[in-house]
């Protein structure tokens, strides 16, 4: 049906319809008293989003362009870093790093597994002579449906003592409990079409101390990322550069509903959606690409047998107007993703899960109870 | 009055309502065929509004990000650059090349004054042994008023042969004529919030085939910015990184009105715009900033003498709801800009000197005829 579609996908993700209002206010100027209003308000609603008192700072980027500006502010060239790499986006950060000339070891996993703690573990202890200089991680890899345990990883940085933790929070942030200044995360890196519930356009870097203080001695060049400058500017609620003024009030908009919400609802929300989701999946025989222990709270990728991922996408997406995300590079075609992130509630799941299930009879599948899906489900749904 | 701000600055720029409504519109998935469709549509648009065959690529950054992208690509460290500056955004382009390693030669003008294109021919006929890389130039400077003379610094250019031009079109896009394929400029850099009429946001980069081979050899390091992955990307009507898509839907929807109105239309209307400004301002008896041989469409400074300029910005808007612009840098209220930069009708120049004038009268401003100002631009507008 025109104009109907759903997006369950890990972004964009639904935009609430007074976020959508905000964002077609005629723009105001970006150096007049009423924006550096906006700014001064958005800023502290970041600040308390990332649960932080360190910077937060906003850039018109997409989430590559925060994780890029993430990395190369707090490294020089030739730097030894660790980066994690179990997906799409792990591997990008580690290609990313390459481009910069940094020394890049990456710690890898298969794709849909977890990467191993351990193995940051090892690395960090053999390195007496402190020359790793950052370890890189995704903490929920959008393109798995993984969530890496980050909370260890870090305890391994933190015993390490040197090096920086820098973390793409892309699907994180808004979604899963990171609390960065209980577990002294360095750089925190996201954007906004996840968990802000803003379409994309805007990135965020949150920068510890310690990060500022490797600051000043890196030598990677940079001009419009260089987060000094939007330091600065954040200091005086102003910008380096014009932002993009109508995505911020839509920003705006959307962080005070996170806050009359309240964090820990936020999380436990999305818990419950993906509880609800892979209940689900399991229940109609459909195989999960992640494990139960490593299940990202913002996407669930499935991985069915007897049937074709991109056949089921298609007549989710024509048959009952609901966008799931494909599988990517490698695993195009093989998977298929839900995103149940930002402004999802508990009966989007029932009509994607609903919608999952005539999807599979009007495929041919004979591997599931009818109703079994949408049972599953609703038991979790109204259990929590 | 509250909610009823007419933006005059140069940048946001006013937004037409269907371009608010476009922009308020869910957002769709970026990888699906709906905004494949989306983006087909815009980059041909975007070549038409460029008069080019080359590529025209879409970025998710501020227009300082576009020119980055616009010279990092195409250059290595220790290259020789010459760059115009005449201005604040001159300025920022020798700091930004200097921030990346290449050696910059500034060719220099007072702000306000245009540059002189006999200063790059001298420089660029002394290279012999063809050692300069690029030439950097602002078309329009945005914080003076000034245009440039890019026609005729490019013919010694190109009569150099070798370097390529890389220039500043933030507020010349869709306000000037800026023939590309027939004066051969090689990389041509824009932003959203101008002659566009969508807000901030999106970074637009015009690339030649002479550019592109500068590309394969160009060294210096970048990954969010290299223009290569969206040329590619492009190619399948795609994106390298999620585009801001409600953005894009804003774009799709203004280069629709741009081509309804057509080119020459909109050249001659801004055109008439500062025409009328600049009569209405002399005829008030204030300083023009920049000279009638060398005026901006996009945006005309005022410098007055026996008044302060930040006070007529401030009455401007407190009684008038206009918001003008004020100096930048060390003109920081010495001078203020009356933007009339794409989605402005001859109405908004009546309304805009309408309201200078009164706002002079309440000021006590002694030096003029009242009536003046509103009467010497409507004889522009009604004569053209």
């Amino acid at each position: 049906m025109d104009n109907k579609l759903m997006l369950m996908i890990p972004g964009p993700t639904p935009v609430p319809e007074q976020v959508l209002l905000a964002l077609a206010q005629h723009p105001i100027g970006h150096r007049s008293g009423e924006f550096s209003a906006v700014m001064a308000e958005v800023t502290q609603n970041l600040k308390w989003l990332h649960q932080t008192q360190n910077d937060v700072l906003v850039l018109t980027v997409s989430g590559t362009g925060a994780m890029e500006a993430g990395i190369i502010n707090f490294l020089s060239p030739g730097d030894r870093v660790l980066v994690g790499s179990n997906g799409k986006f792990g591997d990008r950060w580690a290609k990313m790093s390459a481009a910069f000339g940094l020394e890049v070891e990456a710690i890898t996993a298969e794709w849909g597994q977890p990467l191993d703690p351990e193995a940051f573990r090892q690395k960090l202890e053999a390195d007496t002579d402190k020359t790793i200089k950052a370890v890189i991680v995704t903490h929920s890899e959008t393109s798995t449906g993984v969530l890496n345990d980050l909370e260890t990883i870090n305890r391994y940085v933190k015993d390490h003592g040197q090096a920086l933790i820098i973390v793409d929070a892309v699907t994180s942030v808004g979604a899963v409990n990171l609390p960065i200044d209980e577990w002294g995360i360095d750089v925190v890196a996201s954007g906004s079409q996840k968990g802000y519930m803003i379409p994309p356009g805007l990135g965020f870097v949150c920068v510890s101390d310690k990060a500022w203080q490797a600051y000043e001695t890196a030598k990677l060049p940079r001009f419009y990322l260089d987060l000094g400058s939007y330091r600065k500017a954040a200091q005086k609620n102003s910008n380096p550069f014009t932002p993009p003024v109508n995505l911020m009030l839509g920003l705006q908009t959307a962080l005070r509903m996170m806050k009359a919400e309240g964090l820990d609802n936020i999380f436990a929300r999305h818990q419950r959606l993906m509880q609800a989701t892979r209940a689900a999946i399991e229940a109609l025989s459909l195989p999960l690409f992640a494990p139960d222990n490593a299940a990202s709270p913002a996407v669930t990728a499935v991985a069915p047998v007897s049937i074709e991922a991109e056949k089921i996408r298609s007549v989710m997406k024509k048959r009952f107007d609901i966008a799931l995300a494909g599988g990517q590079d490698h695993f195009k075609g093989k998977i298929f993703r839900i995103g149940h992130l930002g402004f999802v509630c508990d009966r989007d799941i029932l009509a994607a899960i609903g919608a999952l299930e005539a999807t599979l009879r009007e495929l041919g599948y004979e591997s599931m109870t009818p109703g079994a899906g949408v049972s599953a489900a609703a038991r979790v749904l109204t259990q929590s």
